[in-house]
């Protein structure tokens, strides 16, 4: 561990719109634990939600947090039960280490798990630094083609895997994704790679939807307007946690067809359940993820999703904030934060 | 067919509130038909509806109507495709044939397909009649010591056994039952058949809530206060249809749950998106059922589901009106209807 | 119809290694039906064992029988229940109609229905003519930049959509497929189309692999050797029907992997019990497909598989003999018999 | 922890057919763990076999040995991170505690973890002694009316359970069972619990049938004599590692449907694959259990299952032999050992 030094800079927020780097020890793994060098992290919404407003929900900054949890990098030292031949591995780290006991771990779904612990979610410290400790089963070897950024950005397309799984897209499937920020992008990737016929994407921004289109879809309608006659799809992935485009994408699901909540918005959504019934829907949402990481980093691999042309902007950890507070006219879809510099 | 009359009395709603008996051919079965001498017929509250306002959605009475769908009989004549020692057997109904073209028929979806033929829904006669001709798959034998009551029965016990498989009812589950009519005991029935541990019942009326402790509820509670502290469930069936129902029971299911929505009530219901997505909840609706017959017919032979129980009264062709419109004091549960006398 | 002569030319396996040319009526499509003048129709291994044996197991060709199944073409004339718009459209043939009153048919699994009627299955005639009549439903559009042969080819391509659903294939999938021929082929494009990272293709013949490694393969290996050490697959497909490549097959399965038989050969063949209850290895077989056709058109339009590459010559009827029983030396994938003329 | 002693006895098998008892330290709960005083140890046929071989396949007893990994009690200590409300809770022992940290642990297939140790196998000790120490999450909570001696047969129970998951048994199902030892008994009776409508076992033993009869079977067969004509099952399930039975039972099984090998004997068996093509058959083996527990507890619970009934005799500490190689004219099914005295 020769070259790992003591100390490192770390980003951290003390409170509502208050960041500041920090000197802190360099963390020691545990014994089923490695030590990665932060080589990229995505910013994501959550981050600048809680860089914002201080809180998520139940979840509230009581103390100086750590943001950052879409994180790439390569492992520098290992606990006792780790193999030291992992020592330079590259690595992309899935941010949720659960507790491995209760019945959610134990039968498979652990993002279930009411114990997890999980990167930038208060009290637990994310990555915007420059090494941070993981279960050694949550860091995943990368090809060494593969970007860090792309390293990081394996946890977004994780949600987009999910989605898709949830939605049971396939080989011909027809989906409707309202909204195409990061993750709506993703999913449409991840759909088309998945082998379907037709990726709808609806946004209010024309900006965004030609990305959507550069991304795989095959149509893109403005939200700001009703959606056009004769959609009709297999699947409804909703990425924007907009009421409307939630209570519009419904009804033009199939029968037997899926419906699945990604977008985080309002408390309560008037549901039709007269549709829900008559064509027995499936609707569903999703939490983070489970067992998603060899099939993003294949999907990444093999180019079938491409995440590195998701980066708009690096900045290093004195500028994270930059990152949480961009120029709002800049259209950025994800600002990396490189702890080791830009 | 010697023994098979020429003309047979039928029980016509000729519109809102308005039946009358008449004489009508008795019908001849198609080549791949069974034509049915029926012994018992259920009363649904969708026969009370048509009866009453003479339209379900959009499904309107626009010419005479034959109401009545739970249907048990025997087999008096076949058509030349079907095997004649099926003359004589005792039969269960399963009243609506799909069309077997379509792309939900030939993925055994049939519930689903949009040209199925349905009794009792207009322009569909039904089975409130002396005999009907039926697909000759679509007419189940049952065990000669099932009664004609079980046998048309057995259509409600299809509702129940879906709505079970949909919420992935199994041995140890527990289970949350809003509404204590005739599905909702079903469902009770069922779910206590598949080796549910718990199942709760809530309904505002007391009679029903001693019916569904008969049924096999191992609680009960008033609809009328809120739910209890502490019920936590693998899966809500709503039976009820009532939102104040649907929203107090969704909150109290697992991570992982389902809330299978069968009771027909609001067209809109405000569903809890962040719970559906934290806990990534599986909500769905019931449309009739597909491939129900053989597993609640096993369920109603073996005992471990009891039909009989729930018929209250009988009525002949000339009283179906008693049935449609019985005394609300009398807390009726099932009033069968017997084309040949009760 | 005014376009669709009286007869029509028909090739005929009149028994063992005999084929004629007869003239025959054309068919008259029943009310479900429709009328379509064949394009192209490929050669498959139980045409050619038909006419070596005439017979494959049970089927035993006892009247003059038609083969081919394996056909694309045009609708020029429809039964009275189907759309007159049809009348024109380019069409891909599902060859086997169901019954679609068993049980089998009712739950979407019609290709175990005991009453199936299949193209060039004796007593039923296959498709070595010019038109053919078949139910509406099974014969599906395809696009209009979609060859003929590429229609035909979608009745294999279902056979590896079939196989790898059943293998579980998905994104990062390893796969291990014996045998190179047709089937092989289809079943390594399919896995690869679905996102397998591996395919390993094993066969006895250098020009078979080559087309495996064209077709998609990550690796080929010699059937006439032990399988190299390090094979560890998810799933195994075979479709040599060699006893040996099963044998040498399984035991490269990963735990909870999946062994799919779709190549025929021995009667028995000697399975390690202990490796499948170890690894609780899923083994099973294939027979035709259901419910394929919708995706196997779609990889097929979207360029993910390509149907045209496998086909290496043309026959007109007068000389279907070439593609039952071509020149062993020249390495024919698919011969295809073109009625109309080459 | 004041009432637990320092030493306590332990049964070990030093070598092939001899055991002994020693006194050993009582062990420390690690901070996970519990330690559990064991009331009573079922002796199954892995134990038998080790006893009399010191051996089973490639697991080796090279030091003593402790067997018995069937086990009930109660909890006297618990670990520092365990609540301390669990001392005193009667429990049934999951007997193999996996890494939960590979892909099988995460997925919810803890069963095939390559890295389990599991009681009574090489070199991991089992329970034939009177304390036991155990991951907190694998002892279960059992009702104060349940036996200890149920408690520990929750294990063998939990084999029936995952058998006749693999099977897709319910409602209606028919089963046959090849062996009706306590596994084929169990299997039996869970599959009636499941609401199977037929179960056919057979057995060369009539003293066993007869068991098989008391234990819901529906009919039994001899299996010195070829099974009856018209026997058609959904599933198959071996108990027996017969050869002749397995063969025997594979053509008896429906199309679609499951053949699950739970017995162990041969280590390469003839499988008839074109039965298993032409019906697609499931053909898959089963390696413990993963997830039961609840369900099985919730069977013995309920009464659906009766474990108790299974019991022919109780051994103490120093009479393990006898529970090892009874007299076999005294057809034993099951032969506890009460390390507290009997």
């Amino acid at each position: 561990m020769s070259s790992v030094p003591e100390t490192m800079r770390v980003s951290v927020l003390r409170g509502v719109e208050d960041l500041a780097v920090e000197e802190r020890p360099v963390p020691t793994p545990g014994p089923d634990e490695v030590l990665v060098q932060v080589g990229s992290v995505g910013t994501c919404g959550s981050d600048v939600h809680y860089y914002r407003h201080g809180r998520i929900g139940d979840f509230v900054v009581r103390e100086p947090l750590v943001l950052g949890h879409e994180a790439g990098g390569h492992i520098v030292a290992v606990g006792a039960d780790v193999p030291s031949s992992r020592v330079g591995e590259r690595v992309s780290l899935e941010p949720g280490i659960p507790c491995r006991h209760c019945e959610m771990c134990r039968e498979g779904t652990y993002n279930l798990c009411p114990d997890v612990r999980f990167f930038a979610t208060p009290p637990i410290d994310g990555a915007f630094c420059e090494y941070v400790t993981l279960a050694a089963d949550f860091a995943y070897a990368v090809p060494n083609d593969m970007s860090d950024d792309a390293a990081g950005l394996i946890e977004p397309l994780s949600v987009g895997v999910w989605a898709n799984r949830k939605a049971g897209v396939g080989v011909g499937s027809s989906v409707l994704v309202a909204g195409a920020g990061p993750v709506g992008l993703l999913v449409t990737q991840v759909a088309r790679a998945l082998g379907a016929s037709q990726v709808i994407v609806s946004d209010i921004d024309s900006t965004r939807l030609e990305r959507a289109s550069a991304a795989g879809a095959t149509d893109v309608v403005s939200a700001g307007e009703p959606l056009p006659e004769g959609i009709s799809v297999d699947a409804f992935v909703d990425c924007s946690g907009v009421t409307a485009a939630v209570t519009a994408g419904v009804p033009r699901v199939k029968p037997r067809g899926a419906v699945v909540l990604v977008g985080m918005g309002a408390d309560e959504v008037a549901l039709p359940v007269p549709v829900i019934q008559n064509r027995e829907l499936v609707v569903t949402g999703t939490f983070r993820y489970a067992n998603t990481w060899p099939q993003a980093i294949a999907l990444a691999s093999s180019g079938e999703v491409d995440l590195d042309s998701l980066v708009t902007a690096h900045v290093d950890l004195d500028h994270v904030v930059d990152a949480l507070a961009p120029d709002p006219g800049a259209h950025h879809v994800k600002i990396m934060v490189r702890p080791g510099g830009v």
